[in-house]
């Protein structure tokens, strides 16, 4: 048996890769089998992370094990998709018992935590880099979708932005802070926590919904592009965490917040007869509204177009 | 709109992610959405193919896009699952549109022959490699194990082996032959065609089954240990092409069959009462039996055990 044969068998035999609802087989065939019950459609979404350009190709593989996970399970959230499973394509330079009991250790750990089963996946040698394949199950029509927002609609955040933005420099090591300032910022750009719980609650009645991976700014610019619509961000209600505006003063906290990338945070619209549902959804709130007219402008505290002329996250960095 | 963007604009035009039968949303949301019929289970397969590993580093790009898929697609066929749709990871050192261009139409080629939807993906910067995930559906309960093979079935493949193999040589500039035996090596090294036709008619009848990408001996020996079950393998009737045997001779082209790997034909067991079957499944033919015990045992003609110490493919190169 080879190296990577071996592999394969180190994730068959993960807590994750023993089934849950829905699998009908998981690893060790030629292909898994899922079920889908009457009524209900299947959610899929692929991401690529490749060391050097979407993390540090010197980094904590637990870490990485979560991180990898998380943003693809965030894009089953912004569907109004209940998680499933999940296959990872992992590519690796050369095979580290170390290296890969940690980085299987943090993939369970987000797999537990967003009940996500391991169903398959492949194991070849090159430079690292990992694919991740989600599934979730979601009502025949209800899915979120982008292009649903209407005039009149409120553009609504799920949480604080631009802490994974703010953090890429103490990822990078290129600056320090102290550690209650570095912990929660780390934490969202290692471990962004998949709102599920949120897409769940918009079902039926968000008229569009996305994660934020790109930044609020261009991010939002898909929501109007896909629903012909016009968006405005009020950029007094731009959420940023205290920890992220004590590291970097207000005003870069929100351009980090506005056009950062790597949030994992849901954007959504809703029409004003469902505002009152936000009070039930933690750290969800309104930060604009949807009017006739295309692309995203953003306003000052005055109602001035303060709209920067760069919008946000060219999709991968060269190095991060 | 960077240029990443750009490409996946270009692959949603495609004609093959113009959405088919069961692909309720395509690409351009966070998901795509697939639709299920009732009592049917949903097959998926993950693969990998790292440049310089999998494949030449330098090779033409529209054979890439044929084989690419055409390897993933196989497994669907292996476990008799009909072609539902596929997401294509791509990961690119740089962006060239002629590259881009002709990979596409590779790629256009094998899912319009397999009738494979373009669902999703995603595309990064990196060192290129490929990660193609299938989907496929086959009725609760039918589909296609490595687990159920039984003592007296016969063993068959489902055409000639050793061919892309064979090929390798070829694809690495390292040999030459005349086109006439040139080409068809090197047609089933770039574009094995997945034998859906065939999984589809094993179906109910085949006891087990698997696509032989290891090299036949390492695959029997999946069978075989997934079964429980001993496997011999009579050497005299393990199928070469005309064109490998020229190539190689038959000593060395037999070598290729056993142990080459990338085959991408499939291997199956057949209970007795369904021997008859074969002559309707054109290439298919008996090669050995399934008995008590476990391993695999390779045979001559005079029934001697010749089993090599080396059970093929150790499922990469370190550089083709």
């Amino acid at each position: 048996m080879g190296e990577f044969e071996l592999i394969r068998h180190y994730f068959a035999a993960a807590p994750c890769a023993q089934g849950g609802e829905g699998v009908a087989l998981g690893i060790g065939d030629d292909c898994a089998l899922l079920e889908l019950p009457a009524g209900q459609q299947l959610a899929i979404s692929t991401d690529t992370l490749v060391a050097g350009v979407h993390f540090p190709a010197v980094c904590e593989p637990a870490l990485l094990g979560q991180r990898s996970l998380a943003v693809a399970a965030s894009d089953l959230a912004a569907m109004g998709a209940e998680p499933v499973g999940f296959t990872l394509a992992l590519t690796l330079p050369e095979v580290s018992a170390a290296w890969l009991k940690a980085y299987a250790e943090g993939l369970e750990r987000m797999a537990s935590q967003c009940r996500l089963s391991l169903i398959g996946g492949d194991t070849t040698r090159g430079p690292l880099s990992i694919t991740v394949t989600v599934f979730g199950r979601v009502p025949s029509g209800q899915a979120l979708r982008r292009s649903g927002a209407r005039p009149g609609d409120a553009l609504c955040v799920g949480g604080y932005l631009g802490d994974a933005a703010g953090a890429l420099a103490l990822v990078l090591g290129e600056r320090q802070a102290p550690s209650e300032l570095a912990e929660p910022l780390l934490a969202h750009y290692w471990s962004p926590p998949p709102q599920f719980a949120l897409g769940l609650a918009l079902r039926g009645r968000a008229t569009a919904a996305l994660d934020i991976s790109d930044g609020l700014l261009a991010d939002c610019g898909h929501i109007a592009k896909a629903s012909g619509v016009a968006l405005e961000v009020n950029l007094a209600q731009v959420p940023v965490s205290p920890a992220l505006q004590a590291f970097l003063g207000r005003d870069a906290a929100l351009q980090a917040a506005l056009s950062g990338g790597d949030d994992y945070v849901l954007a959504f619209t809703l029409a004003p007869e469902y505002l009152s549902c936000l009070a039930q959804l933690p750290g969800a709130q309104v930060i604009g509204r949807v009017r006739e007219g295309q692309g995203v402008t953003l306003l000052d505290a005055q109602g001035q177009d303060i709209t920067p002329q760069q919008r946000g996250y060219q999709h991968f960095r060269e190095t991060p």
